[in-house]
């Protein structure tokens, strides 16, 4: 079957088509500035990425432009809507409501709009989505994949916050933790490569991206992972903050004059790396450079960004009394060597020993610890479409 | 010599006078609600424990009752000042100005007023306390010990929080940690326990009270330490929050309507074991007996304390590439088996073996791992006092 995966924010959608029996992209695109004028760019499987401007008023549009691209007579994919099976939309928050992927209904869009507080940025333009689709392609069935799924069953030592518990009653204020799809992907891979039961082994993986989490996966279930009620929390990421003192928000708020509002601009927007480094970048081969240049303020980003990750697999290490596992995914996770080895100095005390020179390698799926390592580690690219389209089929 | 530890809040003041040669508490007590009406609690070693009211309009009232007190004929525990050779006084905040104790000069006073930002509640008070000593005992040296000041010998990683760059510079916004003077003096009695040198160990001190905060200690340094630029952050405390993610600040305000400093008082005084136990109590005790009465929320309460401490030994073991012994201390540190017990029972991966009659026992020292544990694990009740007046008599 070939299934269309969309991804939709506020003014952008991603698509990829995929054949779910060959696991084949048979396109790939991109529409951007929906609701200011618009454009997309498509790229057929061994073909030219395209880009063309597009008036994109609302999705609807941008979706048939979609549509359009790939039942091209020229550079289409397929020959009409028929040969779509399903679609799967990728949804932020699914808040309590949702530990699994769902076969999209009214009752199940409206219980995602009830989510909508929880991801007042997202969620609304998830459902813009999932509607334009639904009104372009009425017949085809549509799955709802949410980032928060996976991590629904995390024991509630691990979600809940040292809080007055009136606001977990209230407003269902936890931790959700996100990245869901990639996490469970990545963890199911790494089963694989190790040639055990997925149920059995106690799996940590780092998903490193411009955001970035990490999740403990035990016996096939998240048991803990770093972003919490929204996906400031945790790491130091590409812009966002992470982890810090809540009290500092005070701090800041009264040097610099900022209303909450502005605090939360500049945890999202201005910290992280790119803050750490002076504003020097939040891209860390920009980052890497600048430090081997003797910049030390990117230095010491990426001495802290390393540093807390090792925290966080110490930390669920401990979650789970223990790691078989640690996979390393997503933008940086994949391609930075130097980054990785910077977290596994720390963890030597795990009996993980490092294969230097397979860690060298970039974006590829690789064990990168030693034969004798007490705890494989790998990198496993990430695949999140892939693992909306496995969704989806398994559900329609 | 003896020496007096002062420990001065904005209404209170604690009291110890104690004999450096042997170390033996000569007095103790309580100065209460000064500025208000005033009392004062006194208890010489061996007598009875006597509360007074006492006008008491300023600090410098409070200390004359308290020298009143040690040099009286009848309850006196000296005949004159002379027998007081110094006065140890707690600072809370020396910011990145003091890296260890110090004799009180005039530039000395300059620079904690200096930190007065860092810490606008405590370190006023402490300055109050110093002056009107100084106003009264003219001739005696005292002696400020920090707080923070065994934490800086962190590293930036460990303090640097993932925020613009500026700020530190700044306002030096950074990680600074509390508790130091317990950590020291608990990191250096483990290290003796072991009978190996302070130098060559790692050692994670879980300083469990109240306010709580653990610190990891390499080669008898603090590399890293989990209450941050002010003591909000890290473990779920009595009634402290500890660690969330920071945009839960910004969900709260607009459901409760709530400003900044609403979220700060609620964040430091509704938050953390109470507020989890849905206001049943901040007290382990009450947290211990609502939980065995089947009060769900204070059960939750105590595993999600637990978990968070045992998160923070795995993340410091990671910091420290291992770690060889783990020292619980201060009210819940020292009394309470169940809580010691729920947290190790994370930590069988490092190699630890507990000895669970060891472990039943409450308040003293005791190894409470077995001999074969590979990582030793000891309860070792805190003295702050004690440790103020070794620092005071090693300076003057």
């Amino acid at each position: 079957m070939n299934v269309l995966v969309i991804n939709c924010g506020s003014s952008s959608l991603k698509f990829q088509l995929i054949n779910s029996d060959t696991e084949q992209v048979l396109a790939k695109g991109l529409c951007e500035r929906i609701g200011i004028d618009g454009s997309l760019t498509y790229q057929p499987e061994g073909g030219e990425k395209v880009k063309s401007d597009k008036p994109m008023p609302t999705h609807t549009e941008a979706i048939q432009y979609v549509i359009d691209a790939l039942t091209d007579a020229g550079t289409g994919v397929v020959k009409s809507l028929d040969e779509i099976g399903a679609v799967g939309h990728r949804v932020v928050h699914g808040g309590e409501k949702f530990a699994s992927s769902v076969v999209i209904t009214d009752e199940v869009l409206q219980a995602i709009e009830e989510c909508n507080d929880l991801a007042p940025l997202h969620n609304p333009a998830n459902l813009i989505g999932i509607n334009a689709c639904q009104k372009l392609m009425p017949g085809t069935p549509m799955v709802a994949v949410f980032d928060t799924a996976f991590h629904q069953t995390m024991p509630e030592e691990a979600y809940m916050y040292g809080l007055p518990y009136e606001y977990y009653e209230k407003y269902k204020v936890r931790r959700y933790g996100f990245h869901g799809t990639s996490h469970s992907f990545v963890s199911k891979r790494a089963a694989e490569i190790v040639g055990k039961p997925y149920e059995e082994l106690r799996t940590i993986v780092c998903h490193l991206g411009n955001g970035a989490s990490i999740c403990a996966v035990k016996n096939g279930r998240s048991v803990d992972t770093s972003m919490g009620l929204t996906p400031l929390e945790g790491l130091v990421m590409g812009t966002r903050s992470g982890d810090i003192d809540p009290a500092i928000m005070e701090f800041i708020a009264k040097k610099e004059g900022l209303d909450i509002a502005g605090l939360m601009n500049m945890l999202n927007k201005k910290s992280g790396v790119l803050g750490l480094s002076n504003n020097l970048s939040s891209d860390f081969r920009d980052l890497d450079a600048g430090a081997k240049e003797g910049n030390k303020q990117a230095a010491v980003a990426l001495k802290v960004f390393a540093y807390r990750v090792a925290k966080y697999v110490g930390a669920y290490a401990a979650a789970m009394n223990g790691v078989d596992v640690i996979a390393f995914t997503a933008g940086v996770g994949e391609n930075s060597g130097p980054v990785r080895a910077d977290v596994l100095g720390y963890l030597g005390y795990l009996g993980i020993e490092v294969d230097e020179e397979a860690n060298n390698t970039r974006g590829e799926e690789i064990t990168i610890s030693t034969p004798d390592s007490k705890v494989k580690v790998m990198v496993i690219p990430t695949n999140e479409e892939l693992a909306i389209a496995r969704e989806t089929v398994a559900l329609v």
